[in-house]
């Protein structure tokens, strides 16, 4: 499917782009109704932390590709990057966001898959075996919104293009071994080219999980890493609600297929603000749910966030939030610029369900609610309702075809020392520059 | 055991003393030899919320009651409440800190029990049922260091002689339904007196749980609630070691018997200060255990605090560290006074070891470490190891003979409203005058 | 000018006012040309504290009612306020906004004035001798934005319907004393009605400022106060300016007359915000003027602040500024929510040279900029800059007819004690709830 | 007095020490009584800014070196330090700290003058001129101690071993230029050895400036700069009291010749604290004086602080104080781990008088008290107070022998850019890391 002598060479893509001009139908944008239906990989506890092990039952095949946009260096390495899995891994398949297909579709010799809802009749979300992302953290919480509206998130293999941070993000010097890693996690060994001498000991592919699948695999081994580290990030499960009790709709990107009104997910945090406005808003926040439910607080302030642990060190962090571990199963609530002198930031248990009430006495003015960074379009009036609660993490569907649900499945960088923490510490350190001393002895 | 005339009156214990003179034998305090083996309670998960229910196998007998020293109303309560227990209950055995047997024995005439560690050959974290506080905050603190070496912690049901706090106390006024709960707390019905078309119901005694155990209990039926709840505080696991990796021994309270360097276990936080030192120390922590231990950061700090949840409210709140809800496993670790604009509060995973090492750089000062409030006499020098972890909760012991470890059992008080996190959000708003709004619209 | 009826009852205006359907002529509302020229007074400093002593060279006569608008104890009190004060001091002229006076005027049968701009030809600036709110702080700040591009600002005196707060306020059932010692202080004594014997040692009129011009005042003294305790309360002057350096106008209510490109002055703050922006803004922060102008950072968050002193009690201190007495002659620079944990708010001397740059990295977005409260319609587009500094307090003007300039002067109450720190200690505890303490010590 | 091959070399102070054998008497300690009284310099106003310019009268002879301990370069620098001064201005006579003049005088073949407070009859508090620090803040803060009973501190020239902080310091590299600058600030021109044309324009030596006072400087002239730019900072008056009102003594170095019971005055800030005790203390603070003196608040915390501005950047901001810059005129009262969420700092005008008193409910409890970071050995007892006013700054004495008194005249860098903020903002900028931007676009 594609020209070896695309194998034997390291040039850019874009010089390579040239090459190809026999046949216009590679260069073609498909469907992703096409495309074979999604791999679920499981997620196995290890002993010695707190971190998974990616298995995948077969090799994933379908691979969307999430870039930053207007970055000259992520356009650059994603165009490496694309021509190396295509070669390398001759069975994938190629997505790409609609308008990154767009700019990209004529460059390559063989077809691209493309998100396009209109297009397919299929959601993507039934067909991407695994996302990898090029760009900072930003770009990572896009590719989880592309997600939103699933309750089953592929795993995400992130590249930084400048500083690590807290997101487990590889550098993309690395790529060619990061994504082998995860690529084979989890398949038997040996794998095609390894050493044959440990194939006896190989279970014969009686198991789903087989090295056959992996024949197909070039290039040489690089490492006998099998197992790519997860952290399992969890979100938020947000609903919208007016003030009797009815669902209210999401709004794109967050919306469902058919408009349906369910809840969508969030991977740092969910906002309340005023906005534009000069009024402070107030916000009745209630945790249980009824008949249980209690009330918290009233805030009044220009804002109010519940955030999940990843999102600790995002807004969070800004508006005086502690720095929470994402293994930490929490949600914290903290307010932005609270009129009060002793609002301190909370910290509750995930599985409580948190409810932010726009106040009756808000009446005539709408407070913004923003999803991971997004504002929608229509705000909330009084009596309207954010109900937010952990979103749970466990396996569902029928038995031989039991996958996981819930948390986004994120690829954790394997450094030299096989250290758990490693990222976390090193976002602490490095991006947030924890700690800076002041002052000398002296 | 005790005279009838006892349970027709409610008279306050000060006058009630006076009535008997006629046994000096029973005025004495005698050695816990003699009571029976403690009574291992179990903890069912219940389906509403995350708080357990407690369930006793037959009566607890042994209970053990801890007063605020120099406070008079928490002594009158106090000998109101004995006598009552001792009236309705009068299978138990009362059991008190040495101090305070020896003030109160003259008073009451029946035998009064210490803690004398000296005086028996049983410890007494093996005969303790159930510990009873009158005071506040700082007396349940107290209590639990009581068993500060002690892998199983017996229930505490604690009443409060003022303010309700974030520690689930009762209020003083309903301590005779309050030990009725308790008592009967996983009882099968009905019990004696209970009404008895329920009685054939009952499953005969044939279970471990037997209404017999509670038979010889007095009074009228308070009220069909079976199940006290449970908040299982998770506790810190404390190590103090040498720059040779040597085990340094605790002080009392907190030493172990026969002076055992093992870990001790505290309620609220480790502390570790400069004291009366005029300069800051430098403290290094590491986090994980080797060979994957790591450097967080260095703190150049008056002091550093590693809190649990519970510990949230207390010294880690004064010090500017977030509110942790108990139920989130979790550890913070909040600095005092840190030389650096940009330390903010952590909040790890509960089982994350953390090393606090007092730096090289401090030779020659002495760090001081406290545990919940008490103060090493001997301070830590430099290259000295606090190592901390969160006390894991697990059942253990053999078959038949299984019951739980760790964690303090927590009574938790049970309001009208049958709300689990009742007194953690009245904790929040009456004690903490959390989020008083300033200024006005106008 | 008004019946002598009106000052042997004390009913309430809105009953009195049914009485008068005579004279339409008397309902009007009138223009502020016909009043007389503004009597500026002078400002002594005083041996024990901080606060000045109020100076009137003859008496007030043009009197400013600023009311909190939808409030209706606001509106009782004013009509009742309204009443007093035209009976007791018939000389005095009576003005309102124009809303406020469309409302009123057919309730009384003495005419009412209008700050109406498009009224008069002499702005209203030059006709108020002393401003009188009744309301909140908001009141107070909107009463101070009325002056907004005034040099010379009259004295106000503010009554509280609720809470005192900060700013010095009154309460309202104290209004006819507070107005009275306002209105004689510094005139000299006796007064008409005092105890003559005292009339020898009156300095005859001979001065600036003589007992005469109090003559037509009603009513029995209240006290030997003279001497009106002033807060004069700092502002910022404020400047906006293009990329190139030339002035943008402001906007109502902020503008001058003639649209013309001149600073504004601001009680509270000036803040740039994101506003409904999802991206953080960065802002530049320059210290100094040219040549010696310096790079003090970049600010990159959702806005930022820069306070007065008596701004340290608003917005500042919810995004986390420390507070600073109005008489600490100095700029706050606040933060909200950066996106740094390094961002310690910043407390300057008055007179230094401010400027916030829009960046040129925001290009594209608009930063909001809002004065004390109110928000500029069209936002800053990058390289624009707020050009602040603390207003200078001064006297100016030819020989003979020297005034003051800057600040507002503040009428501080005078309580039973006679301390000057009165009501900001007071607004500490009472409306900012000032550490209240947690815990107990049991 | 001084060998000229000194001056033709720069070789290393401890090498040169070796060259001089011959006269014993010359490496003797003297008395300070037998130096010259002290000359005392005049701060001018300056147009541009608000830092004042040094104006000696006669040039300044009596130059007291004070010098970080137990650090190898410092020890280095000042070597080299001493013997460039000692050779290029022969008049001056050099003092030390006893200790230091120990350690050194063997190395000089000309006397040093020792502090030793024993040794003279005269207070070496009217014998230096002009103090020069080697070291860090803290050998600053050390320097300014040594006048903590003077009413009036020479000026101090400061150099920094590392990073440059907030107070001013040159880098060491640059002392010839540094120390010239300081010693002929405010001579007339043109000095010995500058161009001759200007000397017809000199003033001939009548007024209390004259040219010849510097007639014996060496070395040639490094600029036209005349005028040492100097910034006085505030300090704090600070006295204790026992509960009957009476003056407590305070301990050495911060003890009045003679034990007089006399106000002291702190650089930093004022300190009471908890100390190695478990409890905290409750301190009452009032403000203003007696009869107008008010409670502001009680704090109930392990320790409270009253700093300067220049002591705001120190303790006071790991407490979680305000930056505030040292023109403004304020004390800042910050609590050290407050039991109260609603505790934030407080900013005051510097002539306010504070008093802290130590609660009677501490009874039995010392509080420790602190002055600039040193620990006074005997605490404060329930009932003390410590009362604070910032030093007022003002000319004192007989006219023609007038002098300013209060405060710290600190001699500030002046670098290529003309620019007085220059050390302050480069101190936020480099030493607190100030606003470190987290996190990326991306």
């Amino acid at each position: 499917m594609i020209s070896s002598r695309c194998l034997q060479t390291s040039c850019a893509a874009s010089v390579k782009a040239r090459w190809f001009h026999t046949s216009a139908v590679r260069r073609e944008i498909r469907s992703i109704d096409e495309l074979p239906a999604r791999v679920y990989p499981n997620f196995k506890e290890t002993s010695r932390h707190d971190l998974l092990a990616l298995k995948w039952p077969s090799p994933p095949r379908n691979i969307l590709f999430v870039r930053k946009d207007n970055d000259k260096s992520a356009q650059e390495a994603l165009l490496e990057y694309i021509n190396h899995v295509k070669s390398a891994y001759p069975d994938t398949n190629l997505l790409f966001e609609p308008h990154v297909a767009q700019e990209l579709h004529e460059a390559f010799d063989f077809p691209l898959y493309t998100l396009d809802r209109e297009a397919g009749r299929t959601p993507y979300h039934e067909k991407v075996d695994l996302t990898s992302t090029l760009g900072g953290d930003g770009t990572i919480l896009h590719a989880a919104s592309l997600f939103a509206t699933a309750k089953s998130v592929p795993p995400v293999l992130s590249f930084s293009m400048g500083t690590l941070g807290f997101l487990g993000e590889w550098k993309f010097a690395e790529y060619k071994r990061a994504f082998r890693e995860v690529f084979v996690s989890g398949a038997p060994s040996p794998l095609p080219g390894e050493d044959t001498d440990e194939a006896a000991v190989s279970d014969g592919g009686a198991g789903p999980t087989s090295a056959s699948g992996w024949a197909n695999m070039r290039g040489k081994t690089m490492g006998s890493s099998r197992n790519s580290r997860i952290l399992m990030r969890n979100r938020l499960r947000i609903g919208l609600y007016n003030p009797s009790g009815q669902r209210l709709p999401h709004e794109p990107p967050f919306a469902h297929a058919d408009n349906k009104c369910e809840d969508i997910f969030a991977l740092n945090e969910v906002l309340l603000h005023r906005g534009a406005l000069p009024h402070l808003v107030h916000i009745t926040i209630l945790i249980g749910s009824p008949p249980h439910q209690r009330t918290l607080t009233t805030a009044i302030a220009d804002g109010f966030l519940v955030s999940t642990p990843t999102g600790s060190t995002a807004y969070s962090l800004s508006s005086g939030g502690s720095i929470v571990h994402p293994l930490v199963s929490s949600l914290l609530l903290t307010p932005i610029c609270p009129r009060s002198l002793s609002f301190r930031p909370l910290v509750l248990p995930a599985n409580t369900p948190i409810t932010l009430r726009i106040d009756e006495i808000n009446r005539g003015k709408e407070a913004e609610v923003s999803v991971d960074g997004v504002r929608r379009k229509e705000g909330l009036k009084a009596g309207m309702e954010v109900r937010v609660v952990g979103e749970e993490v466990r396996t569902a569907g029928a038995p031989g075809a039991r996958h996981w649900m819930g948390g986004v499945p994120s690829i954790v960088r394997s450094g030299g020392v096989a250290d758990g923490e490693d990222h976390w510490v090193g976002g602490l350190n490095s991006l947030l520059k924890f700690n800076y001393p002041f002052g000398e002895d002296g």
